[in-house]
């Protein structure tokens, strides 16, 4: 039987993981690969934390410098794959996974941020040299995504692809639905229960889920969208008032990654949506996470999944080396549908705006007046919360255009200054 | 670009799909299987129904005799992929699956009944000949669980496999949670709505179901179960009364797959369950199917999609072609974990217990003590439904063996005899 030798390049959390892996289960994965899948050799800064941790045999930790073992590792002619698991976006990091492939071994990975801002010459050179990308464990953690769209789905065309890719945020947002929570309280909460790390700024700021956004438009697309161009909102705004406004009309609010296609354009954003209970992401809680596909022959799918953690993260490595091993030389060009990406804002949805005012008589009226004359249709009136000096009360609209909300709001700010005390808060609803 | 010539025997509901899916796409379709895809002829009985009904170019048809059709594509040179969308279970369908292979072509079918019940023969023939059998289309419909099971949870074990899998009968059941049907009402309806055959025999008994499961439980642990083996309990039995029992335990009751393996053995059934709304497959309605996996590594997965329909069940034979072009030649063996099919009454489960039994005093006392006399603690005793002469109630007990269950219903018989109207009816319940 053919051996494909493995190297592993940093051993925390999820290298320690794969490794576990690839060491108890090293008859099974091979049998199932076709060819013996060996772990050959970690380089780790650590190795003694590592091996305690894990309860890895310290044979398989390379034993010069760190960086003379990456070093030789790129070199070896007998490594197959190498796993990056050292993470960030660093030149370091970029400049290794890039020479990963330009010496001719297959690349695994779960580096979503280097993938999603820096990946472009990495994926370019992964089909210049004829060599695969493994990076189910990047987008979504356990969830076999990837794969579903380049392996599975195949006979298809994805319309839409959403979901909830961020496991931090769907806890905290979780547990304000479930305990009444304010933001900060349920953020406190992830902290303590170790959902949510010590800065938590890219898991609640949607930075994290952007990037795995930008992961799958690129998959299912071919389309290279960055950062900066994709919309993207937190949920660090979100309050109390709007999750029991959301209750209110059969939904929950969830950070949403959304990404549609329609016609040569692909409408993408990654922000707050308030999700009917008739979508099955809305029963989607605490730090799962879940992608939902529309596809033009087959409906609707959903997968759901655990989104992060060691063991899940590393199976999907396990599985992505699985797969290079079984599969080998097979390499696809992307997608490319000829798409550009189009102004989110254009498309129509329906929305949830809530609003926070004097509490004076004819404010209701003169609201839902404002926003008849955009031409938009009014599904609900929400329960007014006033108190004192202030209301708060939401409305439930019909699908429209972005810009006839705004439009009916600053009809609202010119019709009697001062009403307003907020902007209010526009939250598309998602069926 | 190489191609690889696709031949398809029987032009109906779905054949006619898979025809009209490979040439709408056939571009699209080869660019991803870096091989040109190429419908060759198909093999139809009546091909002018099948030009009218899906638009497919009437040159694609063979113009000789049916079996003459078919012996030809058998003996072709230049067919590389068979796809049977003939149906049924009969000698000539199964020794034609059989000669694809053995004439060196791939085979491709959505035909459960047929490898659930009689194709061992058929996938040891595709070993020997080193070729594929595609039949994701054959669980599940669109719901990629067979691809999800062989190239992206390699990585991992699969503990437990369970499901939603027919779609006629949870639409029926959800029809009866929802709208408070009885179950020949709610058959009428998915009849009328044509969720249902004429002859739904095989859907509402879990013979279908079944079918699935048996595929599910031969690709997941290697065990070859057959239907005589396999505890199968249909939907018929179950009443508005039951809907309601399990509405007062935050369950529905759903038509479920289940299979988990427990040291050497596999425990299997199909068969009606109150399933928790703790349990995403509790909101898995209407004709939808949806497949649990618990897994070593990296924990619970839903899969959730279309069961059946044309397109749908068309998409995944197509998805099958494009994995067989793209990846050709790459044959595993079976898994094989020398497990043996366990006994499923001796596992423990929580059981919905329901009671028709004349409307006298003390017989909530003489029921409870009896199930707390062989140690079953009880979680909730449902409200009494007592009309006249009698009563009709259930018990939630907390997790036990089904013996036990059975003992306490032996002691109540004995205890008061005629009491019971009915035997009770047992539900285990699924978190």
């Amino acid at each position: 039987m053919k051996t494909i030798n493995i190297a592993i390049l940093g051993c925390g959390t999820v290298g320690g993981g794969v490794a576990k892996i690839l060491t108890e289960q090293q008859s099974l994965l091979s049998k199932r690969a076709g060819v013996n899948i060996n772990l050959k050799t970690i380089a780790e800064l650590n190795p003694e934390a590592a091996i305690k941790r894990f309860g890895i045999d310290k044979k398989y930790f390379a034993t010069a410098s760190p960086s003379e073992n990456i070093k030789n590792i790129l070199e070896a002619n007998d490594i197959d794959i190498v796993v990056e698991t050292m993470g960030g976006k660093s030149d370091f990091v970029h400049d290794t996974c890039l020479n990963v492939l330009k010496n001719n071994k297959h690349l695994v990975t779960a580096n979503k941020a280097l993938l999603a801002e820096r990946g472009q010459d990495i994926f370019e050179q992964a089909i210049k040299s004829n060599l695969q990308i493994g990076y189910e464990a990047a987008v979504c953690g356990a969830i076999p995504i990837i794969k579903g769209i380049k392996e599975c789905f195949t006979g298809d065309i994805i319309q839409s692809v959403c979901g909830i890719m961020n496991g931090t945020s769907n806890y905290i947002l979780s547990q304000m639905t479930s305990q009444g929570l304010d933001f900060d309280q349920a953020l406190k909460l992830a902290q303590q229960n170790g959902y949510a790390e010590a800065d938590p700024s890219l898991d609640i700021n949607g930075g994290d889920a952007s990037h795995k956004l930008i992961l799958l438009i690129k998959l299912a697309y071919g389309l290279k969208v960055n950062m900066e161009q994709l919309p993207i909102t937190g949920i660090a705004q979100i309050t109390k008032n709007d999750m029991e406004f959301a209750r209110e009309i059969n939904a929950k609010l969830k950070l949403i990654c959304f990404a549609k296609r329609e016609g040569n354009q692909v409408y993408a954003t990654v922000r707050p949506m308030a999700v009917k209970n008739t979508n099955t992401l809305s029963f989607v809680d605490d730090a799962v996470n879940a992608v939902r596909l529309d596809n033009k022959y087959s409906g609707t799918h959903f997968l759901i999944g655990k989104g992060a953690g060691s063991s899940e993260t590393a199976m999907s490595i396990v599985s992505d080396i699985v797969f290079i091993a079984k599969h080998q030389n097979v390499i696809t060009e992307e997608e490319n549908h000829n798409l550009t990406l189009g102004d989110c804002s254009k498309i129509a949805f329906p929305y949830l705006v809530s609003f926070k005012t004097k509490n004076l008589p004819g404010t209701t009226g003169l609201i839902t007046t404002a926003i008849g004359n955009q031409g938009i249709n009014i599904e609900t009136v929400g329960h007014n919360r006033f108190s004192g000096e202030t209301a708060d009360f939401s409305i439930e609209t019909e699908s429209c255009e972005l810009s006839k909300i705004e439009a009916a709001i600053a009809e609202i700010k010119s019709a009697k200054d001062g009403l307003l005390l907020e902007s209010p808060k526009i939250i598309p609803i998602l069926y």
